[in-house]
């Protein structure tokens, strides 16, 4: 059994990881990290209750690294910095859900996140844990920044794309998200009476993951990302409008994921929906190509917290260690 | 009191319709036509119980036209040209809130309505109830083609942006609705345990609004409109990225709606939602330009079923019969 | 015009009651008192734009008193008492949505508010206005108590009951209220995430509205109340099981109600909902005697902040300042 | 590895069942019947993509026997009846998620189904599956009648305070269901215009799961049931008001439940909610003593298509066939 320890065991990232940890067969939760340090977890998260012992610790590095096979951290930016470069230290395989070991470029993490970027030899030697696309540098990773979940949502269609044609124009991607994507920290925006039965679109042109997505899908291509708010939990729905340079067979593209275990890709015309993945790992694919408007349209849809953080952790923990990669992460979408 | 007669009465436009009339001060809904003629109308609608006598009948055209200032048409596409046909013929006044009478070219009604358009002058005749450009016409209108949900969101931002500078690519807009405006049909992509917690998008590069939209904004533009539904009740969300072939002043722009009493423009940099508009005959703009990527983009918010529908239809009434223009529209957005 | 001065403008309760009164015949805003004095109201609350030009105010009781015909009030409990008290005395006639003004007896008060109660003369002045049992009083109050939202949809039910028969053991009411039934207030428990898709029920055996049910439907009976929150905005079912110490004609029972405008009785074995009264001011009764058990189920539906709260203020003005009863609250259940 | 199939596939009750499945360490589905019998399950269930190339069948009992340990059946009422009885003819170990095996006495399943009942003896032969009070006779059953979602939630509270201490008048019990308890079928109810922010109660004093409820808690007692359903797709929660007839101590009642391994009991005053249970397998309970009226206040959570319905149709199969009795029931709830 791999040995997993949870820092920012309370958010909803942590608690989503430990929620998978409990029916994984091959890794199990032996220490989570938080500031109520001293309560039973299941005190704190009644649904554990009857499924683990495990007791909330305050974070010491040195204890986790020797306990823990990994450690997965899950608190707010800048803080990830300081504690996973603390792990790496004490010589733990470290796996951060949060952004600050994504961004190559000090500049643009300067730029989108309003901070400054403190460990940059640490950014070079993360492995973007976006698994399709970096799995044999993820089997001897020990630094693994696992990919935000708008990211997933938009790397995954688009750079098979773009590494197949450069779009002509920047491509416009319009994301909604469930309120989850927004964390559990009390928020005007997210009181139910205010978000329920509304939309928002919000940080145009200025969101966080606008590099991240630039990073990865290369080729120098501006996204116009947009991203959304809709009342439901969880789940993301990316839809891409990519104006292709020259022809191009979205069919043959998409057939780089065939083999792929959580990248399901739609024949054409047909559209994925949150349904087929709620509370899973999978990644859905749909497209279809506008010969009126020359546009290629693509709409993807992943659940945030699973294939969007815990899921994607989960099987970048599988792959490093060597377990089945589909451990853990076996169920289907739920729905209804 | 205008007298107003509800074809379609059972719909969600037409109990829309009725229920803002309910409280109009200067016109009263006296006919009622369903299928279920002979019902009174709060036998099958008790919400308007002890507010209203009105009994269900059948479509008679003539009765209609003798007892109503004007009729509004709220039933399925191809019926609503029959209907509206014989109640022009009995020379009542037409509101029709139905797509039958909006699209001027016979041939881009048939391609995306799939439908032969049997009534080509009417068409012709059908002033585009899209108040703040067609308020003079409208003054003397004996049939309104009162525009659509999607159209209205879409057109109300776009069409000054277009007469200001052509875009230099397909405008792309995603529109996210309600599911209200997916009207009252059983169907099982709106059951309950399918839709809630979802999101979908449909109708890529083929929705029946794209020719409305595109004959309104004019300039020739070509739309990438696409469609998705959400799980809340009523509200439509569009983003559009607007890719200027020379500069503009948006700001500049959309002064031209100062003065529109139901046309509200944020500043710059502020959105909308549809908590500013739920309920309400209100359209909300909120704009942002992208210097990294050259576009411009903006939000626009109604309520689908008041300012994108029953409401706008009211404001027809109103400027067509002399009437304030903002009577029975008062109501500000209800939020929560 | 009735002039209406608001005081405590933003909460839930003085928006809905803000709201109501942009499309009243016969009353107007012209006072709105908050914390964020010298503000617009609608640079606070952006779906009042284009409709009206009320600054926000700081609170001075003499200067409400003398620019306003009628000043409510809904402000968190205990504050109230003490406004209202000022406003009394500066001489306006005040009425008060939330409960400081309800009971009668400062012991009961003390206990289920967990508070002093300081000013137990204006308690016994007030009137409380659920209309259809003091309508008399009302004429000529210039202290009105507006009722709680669950006490609303429990007293007009159960009051004409306990009347015509007492139960043989405590009555058993469970409510579900939608979630703005809890106000602006940040709360997790009202987190988006962690009220959708949940149902909680709350203060078994001490919820405040206890004293004030009892009170009203008298007999000495006691209420076994519990409330409960369930992810929607609006809307109060309550289920009551009442079980009849002596034989008992429901329907000769709720004939009391027939004149009443705002109060719609169904016949036995049809049950209200939500969406016949969403937005309105109607309380909606169902009913049917189980001869297995011998109890009479009574389920009831208002709009918690409308027929709960805000609209019953407007209908408790109508009623004082001799307006038609149902002015400014015509609009029946907005569905959907 | 268990070989399992699924009559009735497609349903809600089915599809979750499948679900569970398919993370299961032990058993794995082999037969999946349905109408569309000849499509691959994951072309009608998209969820199931990558995940099982199981193709649906239509219905052969012979076959189904021959080549699976157990079959479920999850059809619609008296259609169970039939293919169970074919099922336990040719040999198979059947379990009903259904409502066809779960009344002992036929003429209850006539009053309250309005059908006759065909197969009293397999009705008797029946275990009903509600695994804390039928473990041992589960060991060895070849025919199960899993209890219903409403069931559950009431009888794991109530029998244990039955057999303590009877009630001095019908027990008072008001249950809220998400809307997946109505099934697949579209309904208008169920529309999602119409369902959302709406609460209903539904079939007071007649809804088939009274008799069941009321076999199993024993002693006589009649229960005052009242379903409800609320704007969300998962969970039951169900309120309790049992006014005992001696004293009683509800701790010391309950820690029967102690060593069960999905049924958790929160301190006094502590209530469960959806949350702590949706999408696992547990009924969690909470209660509050209310001196003041004498009545014990009992609240349970489940939910209803796991731990009401398809999970503890695991948890009865795992403990049929000697599994550890957690085995692929161990997802603590999702939240969010």
């Amino acid at each position: 059994m791999i040995k997993v320890g949870m820092v920012g065991a309370i958010g909803y990232g942590g608690r989503e990881l430990m929620r998978l940890l409990m029916a994984h067969p091959e890794a199990e939760l032996v220490a989570a990290v938080e500031v109520e340090g001293g309560k039973r977890l299941d005190e704190v998260l009644p649904q554990f209750q009857k499924l683990t012992d495990v007791t909330l610790e305050t974070f010491d590095a040195a204890s986790l690294a020797k306990r823990c096979d990994v450690v997965f951290i899950a608190v707010p930016g800048t803080v990830s910095m300081k504690l996973g470069a603390a792990l790496r230290e004490a010589g733990a395989c470290v796996m951060d859900l949060g952004s600050d070991f994504r961004i190559k470029d000090p500049a643009a993490y300067a730029k989108y996140y309003g901070a400054e970027y403190t460990k940059p030899e640490l950014a070079l030697e993360a492995v973007y844990g976006h698994v399709p696309w970096h799995r044999e540098e993820l089997r001897s990773a020990d630094l693994v920044a696992v990919p935000g979940c708008f990211p997933i949502s938009v790397i995954t269609p688009l750079r098979p794309l773009v590494q197949a044609v450069l779009p002509a124009v920047p491509v416009v991607v319009n994301s909604v998200t469930g309120v989850s994507g927004g964390g559990r920290a009390l928020n005007e925006v997210f009181h139910f009476p205010t978000m329920n039965e509304n939309i928002k679109a919000y940080k145009l042109a200025v969101h966080q993951h606008i590099p991240e997505i630039e990073q990865e899908i290369g080729g120098g291509t501006l996204v116009q990302f947009t991203p959304h708010v809709a009342p439901l939990t969880r789940g993301i729905l990316s839809t891409i409008a990519f104006r292709p340079s020259a022809s191009i067979d979205p069919a043959q593209v998409f057939s780089c994921y065939d083999e792929e275990p959580f990248v399901r890709v739609l024949p054409e015309g047909q559209l994925p929906d949150i349904n087929q993945v709620r509370g899973s790992n999978f990644c859905n694919l749909g497209w279809k190509m506008d010969e009126r408007t020359g546009n290629l349209m693509v709409v993807s849809c992943i659940d945030n917290l699973v294939g969007g953080t815990a899921g994607m952790g989960i099987q970048c923990m599988n792959v490093r260690f060597g377990l089945e990669e589909r451990a853990g992460l076996k169920l289907p979408g739920m729905a209804p």
